[in-house]
Order: C-alpha cells, then sequence, then structure tokens
C-alpha cells in the first residue's frame, strides 16, 4: 500500500508542472500534494490490477480521482461552506492562497482531471473507454453526485429536510462519501475491460465501503483529536450537523459501521487482495483496534 | 439571430431539468436562464452552419457553451471575487440561494456541460468527435484557458504583475474572454470535420473577435449606464484594474476597437454570413452608432 501512495504521489507531482500564472498553479498543488492516503486512486488501480490490467494504464485516471476529490475539500473547507481553517493537518487552501483563488483553484482541478484523463490515456486505452471513463467522472463528480450529497448536507445543517432524516442522511452518505469510491472501482473495471458481473461486484463493494468509511468519519469527528485527524473535530456536534452518529447514536453507528466492513471484506474475498484487506484492516482497527 | 437565440433558450430549458435535491438545479438554472446573447452558442452553431453541418448536431456542445460561460460569471460574482450583486439585470446567484449554493451551482455547470456533450451527442458525432471537443472543452476552461485569465486579472487588479502591463493586459483578454469565443468556433468547426486551414480562420476571427468585444467591454465600462448593461458599472476604474481604457485611454481603445472589427468583417467576408456581420454591426453600432 506504501508503495502505491508513494507512485501515485509521485505522478501527481508529475503531471501537475508550475507554469505561468503560477499562483493558481500553486493553489492547485499545495492541497493536492499534502500527504494523504489516496484511498480512492489507490482502490481505483487495485481494481483495475486483480482484473488483470495493468496499471500503468489506469494511472491518469487514479490520479484524476484525487484532484477531483481535492477539489471538493478546497470548496468545502471555504468559509461559506464548512469553514475549515484546517485539512491535512495544514491551513487550508484560502488561508494560504486566498478566498478568490481557492475558489479557482478548485474550479481549475475539476476541469484539468478531465484533461489528465484524456491526454495521458492515448495510446493506453481506447477512445471508448476514455470516453466511458470522463462520462462517469461528470455524471459522479457533479449535480447528480458529489454535489448533491454536499447540498443535501449543507441544507439538513440548517435544518431544512424535504424527505425523512434517515433518508437524507441515506442521500448524503451515497452522494457526499460512497460516489468518489464508486467511481474508483467503476473507472478500474472499466480500464480492465471487466463485464456487467464484475461492475456490480466492485460498485457493491465500494458503496458498502463508502457507507462505512462516512460512518467511521463520523465517529471519529466525535471521539477523535484535533492532531489525530489533521482537521478540525467536534464541528459535527457543534454546528448539529445529521450525522450517523447524531442519529442513531454511537454504539448503533459502531455495529453499522462493523456491519459494513464485514459485508466488504466477504464480497472481495475471491480476489485475495492485500491491499484491500489492509485498507479495511486500517479503518476497523482505528474504531476497534 | 433572434430565432437562433430562442432555439438555444428553449434547448437549454430542456437539457436541465429539476430534479432533486431541487435547490442546486434551481441555483445553476436561475443564472443560466436570464436573458441574455447567447453569443458563444450562437456563434459556435453558425460556424458548423457555414461549413455545411446540422446545427442539430451541434445543439448539445452550443449549450454546454453557455453553461460553462454562466458558471464562470457565477464564480465571478462571488464576493471574494468580483462581488458584484447584479447580473444580466438581476440579483447575481449568491444574492439569490447563499455563497455555498453559488459555489456549487457553479462547480454542478462546469460537471454538466462535458456530461450535456457526452449524453446528447451519441448518435449525431463520433466517439473521436465528442472526444475532441470534451478535450478542447477542458483546455480552454481551465488553468491553461479561461482561469488563467481570471487569475492574472485577480493580480493585476492587486498591482501584482509579473509581465510587462502590455503583456498582462493581453494575457488578460485573450485567456478570459477570446478563450471561450475561440472554444465555440473550433468546437463548430470539429463538428463540420472542417480542415485544419478552416480552424485556423476561424480561430483566428474568434480571437479577433474576442479581443474587440474585451475592449468593448471596457468602453462600455466607462461610458455606459447600469440600465444599458444589467450589471454594475465603473467599477473598473474604482478598482484599479488593468484595462484597455485604463492602460491606453478611450480614443485609442476605440481606434483598436475598430480595426479588430473590421479584420472580423474581412475573415467571415467570403462565408457571407447573416448572423456573423449581425453580431459585428452590433457592437460596432453600440461604439461609435
Amino acid at each position: 500500500m506504501k508503495e502505491l501512495i508513494s507512485i501515485v504521489d509521485k505522478k501527481l507531482d508529475e503531471y501537475l508542472q508550475i507554469v505561468y500564472p503560477e499562483d493558481i498553479f500553486k493553489a492547485m498543488k499545495y492541497t493536492l500534494m499534502l500527504p494523504g492516503k489516496r484511498l480512492r486512486p489507490v482502490m481505483c488501480l487495485e481494481t483495475a490490477r486483480l482484473l488483470g490490467c495493468d496499471i500503468e494504464k489506469v494511472m491518469p485516471s487514479a490520479c484524476a480521482l484525487e484532484m477531483l476529490h481535492v477539489q471538493s475539500l478546497i470548496h468545502d473547507d471555504l468559509p461559506c461552506m464548512d469553514n475549515d481553517d484546517f485539512r491535512r493537518g495544514k491551513p487550508s487552501n484560502h488561508k494560504v492562497f486566498g478566498e478568490a483563488n481557492a475558489v479557482l483553484a478548485g474550479d481549475a482541478l475539476l476541469t484539468f482531471a478531465p484533461q489528465l484523463i484524456i491526454e495521458k490515456s492515448k495510446g493506453l486505452l481506447s477512445d471508448s473507454q476514455i470516453l466511458r471513463i470522463i462520462h462517469e467522472y461528470t455524471k459522479f463528480a457533479g449535480a447528480y453526485g458529489l454535489i448533491a450529497g454536499q447540498v443535501v448536507d449543507i441544507e439538513s445543517e440548517g435544518g431544512k429536510l424535504v424527505k425523512s432524516p434517515e433518508e437524507t442522511l441515506d442521500f448524503i452518505h451515497l452522494n457526499k462519501t460512497a460516489v468518489l469510491f464508486r467511481l474508483a472501482v467503476r473507472i478500474g473495471v472499466i480500464c480492465a475491460n471487466g463485464d456487467e458481473k464484475v461492475f456490480d461486484e466492485f460498485d457493491e463493494f465500494a458503496t458498502k465501503f463508502g457507507l462505512a468509511f462516512q460512518i467511521y468519519d463520523d465517529i471519529m469527528d466525535e471521539i477523535s483529536t484535533f492532531e489525530e485527524l489533521g482537521k478540525s473535530i467536534g464541528k459535527d456536534e457543534a454546528s448539529g450537523k445529521l450525522t450517523y452518529v447524531s442519529l442513531y447514536g454511537l454504539d448503533e453507528a459502531k455495529c453499522k459501521f462493523k456491519a459494513l466492513i464485514d459485508e466488504c471484506y466477504g464480497i472481495i474475498e475471491k480476489y485475495n487482495s492485500k491491499i484491500f484487506r489492509e485498507i479495511l484492516d486500517k479503518l476497523k482497527n482505528r474504531i476497534f483496534g
């Protein structure tokens, strides 16, 4: 896993060169290059590898996933959104580069990600594979995916619920968190030319993993420290945010988390993936270890 | 021209349906559906038509161009950017939907535009045409195009210039304004399978038109009224912004504008386009009429 993370880090650094006007590229690169778990790229690469695809072919798309993720973090941290001064233990993007540049750096990453996929996948993937990846990217990144999750999340903080709290929470978790893990494995399957059955299998894995990951995040916001997480904590409770913990309580949250993680082990078992096991183990041990 | 605008308006309305979570789609649609000149879609459609391509084939991409343009307006109007309370004569997006939704509505339009191109061009254009259009879109919309122009524009307001004022102004005008007109005609040429010579010809036209359009905008900010423009005026001077007028004076600006417009008439003459002539005439008459 560590090796894969360092390959991704190296590629991210290589793909995003700083040119004129330097300030925007520096702002894009600042949050992108903060040390992270690179979960989405790693899951994308590992899915493709398990299905017999050379990870070189998947690298541009995998790195694009991290850019998309980082874009959502930069905009999420803005004063008008979650207003968070720290990210991955460092001052957030707008604290370093100002709000205007943070807005534009997010926009630029959102556009650069598909550009990277197109430019660096040429010759490695077919036109129809590339087009399918870009299509998935736009569907999952936008108002039918990630952004829908963010909007409902913000609305729920203001107490504005169109659906029941349970349905609303499901919608937020599926769209705000699970969506990028789903996108990651789906891109892996596309690169490997996997069939519909494999698609569904990995999609189910990623969906359950995403839900578990968000419940994990909700639990950590309740029980962890700033040093551990590298971002402000206890914010969910302070803002009256709808979370798994606030809706079902800490014990029920832990049970649900464990059940989902165990289902993930089950779905992925036959592939005998050291990396997926490591990811699941780590998450489980942080809560129960 | 009026007919074409109303076809574009109808299509924009049709392509962007309001679904759950409604707030984000309403925010996207609010600024998108404010009456506008639809210059970029119209120029895209007309380029394709002049080259013998059915405009039906170009419609999704043409509408995507307007979405990209509107995205840049929504983010541009934010308090941390140009801080503009009005757009097209109405309260700007963040004044109606709040800053968080305005940020997300911009992000969502930026992602929906290529999604629309992919989904609605299927069967009308080849995969390789669609991929080429998306590639141009990402290059021109991002940190190597539109966003680069915006960043340098913001920096110039703060008096931070890396290049000479003249070079900086050229860079801003080319990247902030001309870039979307270039993208518009280039997409038109791609849809019509035009050759390299045609590409260069329309690109030159759009570049000169874009520069003229920005000088026109600079002049109007100096001599026009709020009622005429539908947005705050006299802001350039107040903010010490680098504009053609501030750098070269009003008379020189008018001369340069006229020279560029006349070059545009020249390049496009052989196509005998009523619509391009109408666009050029209108712009010219507003300054000299």
